[in-house]
């Protein structure tokens, strides 16, 4: 439940209270929290607490004179107008013409007033950004002033506890290397870069290079945490107590420490060369190391650069691509009996909201071995709401009727793995256009799953492989292609991705990456068929002139394409046999664990179709 | 004809002496000349004076103690070890395994020696390597030292003169636009921007500006000059002497003055805010601006930023299309011509070399009304000789005999246009290994040259298009895809270009690019097969989500591909169309220009090819 605007505006006007206090102009209240976190717990979601707005992403501008800003990306043009209260705040709908971006409205506001003294809290702003606002203010009486504690947790009421759940240690056989093994790994790279100290904030960072995971946050296995790894200690500071098993199976690697000890201990860090990672911490740890140094010290102590977890991380190792393949082969079960169950009810005429389509699926998830939770709030849009990419709020007035189709974008965690997949279905008789578009993004779909290609391929050159049947139809899609996703992590993961800017990261055999093309049209509907796929080294190719590696994708996801959705004629012969090769694989790779009715609905979904 | 070695020894031995006078440890002799030309004018070839190397990029260090070095890229692994003696240079062969860059070869002479002093001319090196070597060298005691005059100009006996051309005004009907127009676009962004001066080093850019054309330098009809454009007015000191009728013409807008005068007139920008362009203008300019000026003073006054004329210039208006169009039938028509006069000669039994074709072809060109001089050296390789890349010295020994390809690479300067096209054409007949390969290679240009996009795409997406198709097969070139092209100016031309790293630029509507896939086998033979295509909006199609613009390609190139090396079968439908259209346009194109034999030979070749 959202504050209502009396409550809000109390809390507004404490804060500004403080802000004159402190001869402060402005304060930035970010969605983002100690961590970076994508998902914010609910005791660090302070941008919701001080404005209303719910979505995952905002930065709000709290303003001595003036109204407050509230900015949003195009996710959330709608919700913020309708949950953040227009008497306190400007809804500035990022994305439209004229309408500017935090740096833009800093720049226009110190442009007016002349200078801007700019309150925040150090640990809510990665140094990334801080460096963008502070090229926005170019006077010298303008300054960015870091303030703690936080102002909106000082006025909140009833604050939520943090979860602060137990944590648990991931078995070898699921992670394939020891906590031991990664921090020798992370430690040769230290050496070689010169470095003694490396700070993590990131929380699955700090769950990947210790094994373990846990459940403060929904959607993601991790637990709340800062690491500082030393050349010959580490120090994992966790909020809540580490259990017993876990400190002795790991004590003679690191040493468990109260969350709270984490900013005291930077200090000791003060001799030490340190390694940080300006988009992976927060500018909270870099002002407490530079606490006592002069410029030319923090010069010669700091090292930046992309930390060398991050591609670690991202390069999985043929255990936990072992461990993610049978997570694959639980969520495509449930997926699967969620669609008969579907159809099912449909055929009696019973009468099925997107929301108890939703729960179907959820049911039929936690019914798998080792089910945890879903690794994302499932996308179940019906018709036209199919259209709303980030459709997270499946509506239980919304039924599902015949001639329109219904996309499922859903994922889980589950014991060794995360999951992410979508199917788009057709309910009732699938329309021409239906099958047109349909068909497009699949040929989409299909031309990227079975490109070939040499390492050294970044991300936008695969995205335009995506995108160039549908672009010679005059379609497009407004998000990315593809990202990575964690092994029984986040479903989000970098450092690589499929998308017109990705040009930074090669793709390496060991990474997984989703592969999901789309077609959106307002009050009509929206397509996307996403799988994902893990890199894979090709042999018994031609050698390449360059001496390189040819590299292709395998897939991780067996799930079947709705085959009244495809026109055949539209597809190229090798597309053709590259989709009922996959319809025979998912049948290979599934039957087994398929009974009665569902296994029927399986045998007919992957028949072979013909041109 | 290169020295002896005994004149080479002479002139490094004058060029010792001044090192010790100076105390310099190095200096560097790169191939580049004060207007970073990518063709030099001979009597600026200081790095085959001093070496004995004649190709056209390469980098060379004189070496107080130890072995001189000059460094050169594939292209020049052969040539160069060939032609610089060895008994003072030692050759470092760019891109093989443990080949240092010369930025790597300094860092390690500087960690054992201690400390460097490195000479250099710092008209003949960019701000952008200048940077780049200086980061190289970290002692305190190393440096880069300019030098002037140019050390091997000073031992260089028989230097050639410059060759000092006549220049002159092309009209507004090849132009589009007057020099008058340019200068206000042109300031209108120097306004925008701050600035009070523009200084310009790179004749392609000059000639631009001023409308005015030369032969001062080979296959580049351009002048040697420099160029100060100021708010109120515009210098251009140049070589030879401006014509009197172009002085009268131009009077309004700019002034001349000789070329010696460009160093001391830049004393008098002291006091203007100066844009300068790092990759486009060299440090000899830089330096002459820095002279009297404090580094404080130096960040206030020097503005850095690609300068506006790049863009400007590669955007084609349509009168300049108009005419690039012409230039293309000529240049096509002489290719025809050529292809006709070959199959002749063969038929006749009459035996015909690379060179002997080369020359053929050459004649054909000079027959054309406009005719000014090729676009570059004519690359015609012969079966394995078409597998050199960059083999531009047909020989008069290599016959063209049956059984293999000859690959032709030519282009032409020409009244109001510059062409550049490769054909690959089968001698004989060919096996089914020439038209797989070939056809494969057609595949990958017809993609490309058929992709639609949206506004925003950058060169890297393209590229990816392109070789997509090749990617699937396991073959892939070493080169890039596509480069710009001047509208009667350089060959080669930015800022946009099609390969693995061109992700900066947009494509723009305007923008001229060839599209050139191939396939290279060593002993074998290679394909290419290029077209130059012009960027154009494209109408009537769906709104684009993004609300972005559709663009497409336009072919500025007719002439047929070789029917006899096409395998229909491994062509999609959309590609065999595209492929039946674009014959049906080449004869309609091009037959009210060809007569006889020429004619005949050219409907045959654009018949239908069926599936």
């Amino acid at each position: 439940m959202t504050d209502q605007p009396p409550a809000l505006e109390q809390k507004l006007a404490k804060i500004l209270k403080q802000l004159e206090q402190h001869q402060v102009d402005l304060y930035l209240v970010p969605s983002v929290d100690e961590h970076l976190n994508e998902m914010v717990p609910d005791d660090k979601q302070r941008l919701k607490a001080i404005t209303g707005f719910s979505g995952s992403a905002g930065t709000a501008v709290i303003c001595r004179s003036g109204k407050h800003q509230l900015f949003v990306d195009s996710r959330y043009h709608l919700q913020a107008a309708q949950e953040a209260p227009n008497a306190f705040f400007e809804i500035q709908k990022l994305g439209l013409r004229d309408v500017p971006t935090v740096e833009q409205w800093l720049t226009e506001a110190e442009k007016k007033q002349g200078s801007l003294k700019v309150g925040f809290d150090p640990f809510t702003i990665s140094p990334k950004t801080y460096r963008l606002y502070q090229k926005c203010l170019t006077s010298k009486a303008s300054q960015l002033s870091p303030m703690l504690p936080n102002l909106v947790d000082q006025v909140w009421e009833n604050r939520p506890e943090a979860r602060c759940q137990p944590f648990y240690l991931l078995d070898d056989s699921w992670t394939g290397e020891t906590a031991a093994s990664k921090l020798k790994r992370i430690r040769e790279k230290m050496r070689e870069n010169g470095v003694q100290a490396l700070v993590l904030s990131k929380l699955d960072e700090i769950a990947w290079v210790t094994n373990l995971r846990g459940s403060d946050i929904a959607r993601n296995p991790v637990f709340e945490a800062y690491c500082i790894i030393e050349l010959e200690q580490a120090t994992c500071f966790c909020l809540a107590d580490a259990p017993e098993t876990v400190q002795a199976y790991l004590k003679d690697w690191f040493q468990f420490k109260p969350y709270s000890a984490y900013q005291n201990s930077l200090q000791s860090l003060s001799n030490l060369k340190i390694w940080l990672d300006p988009a992976s911490t927060t500018m909270g740890t870099y002002l407490a190391l530079q606490k006592t140094k002069s410029p030319q010290e923090v010069a010669a102590f700091q090292y930046e650069k992309v930390n060398p977890i991050v591609l670690f991380k991202a390069l999985k190792n043929p255990v936990e691509i072992k461990q993610i393949r049978k997570a694959h082969h639980h969520a495509a079960c449930a997926k699967i009996r969620s669609f008969v169950r579907l159809a099912h009810h449909l055929e009696q005429n019973e009468s099925v909201s997107e929301k108890g389509y939703a729960e179907m699926l959820y049911e039929e998830y936690a019914r798998e071995e080792g089910f945890v939770d879903l690794s994302f709030d499932t996308i179940a849009g019906f018709a036209d709401n199919g259209a709303i990419v980030h459709y997270s709020d499946p509506s239980p007035n919304k039924k599902l009727e015949s001639g329109h189709m219904l996309l499922v974008d859903s994922g889980i965690q589950i014991a060794g793995g995360t999951t992410d997949d979508t199917r788009t279905i057709a309910i009732g008789n699938p329309t021409e256009k239906h099958q047109r578009l349909y068909t497009k993004v699949l040929q989409s779909h299909i031309r990227l799953a079975m490109q070939i290609f040499p390492e050294g391929t970044k991300g936008s050159a695969l995205d335009a492989v995506a995108r160039s049947a549908l672009w010679n139809s005059g379609l497009d899609y407004g998000h990315g292609t593809g990202h990575g996703v964690g092994a029984f992590l986040n479903v989000h993961e970098g450092p690589h991705s499929i998308s017109p800017l990705s040009h930074a990261m090669d793709f390496q055999p060991g990474m997984i990456v989703s592969n999901e093309p789309g077609y959106y049209e307002t009050d009509w509907g929206g397509i996307r068929l996403e799988n994902l796929y893990v890199v894979v080294l090709l042999e018994n190719m031609p050698p390449h002139p360059g001496g390189k590696s040819w590299l292709h994708f395998e897939s991780l996801t067996w799930i079947p394409f709705d085959h009244h959705l495809i026109d055949s004629h539209q597809l190229h012969a090798d597309e053709l046999q590259w989709l009922n090769e996959y319809h025979q694989q998912v049948w290979q790779e599934i039957c087994p664990y398929l009974q009665g009715a569902d296994l029927e609905w399986l045998e007919r979904a992957c028949k072979p179709i013909s041109a």
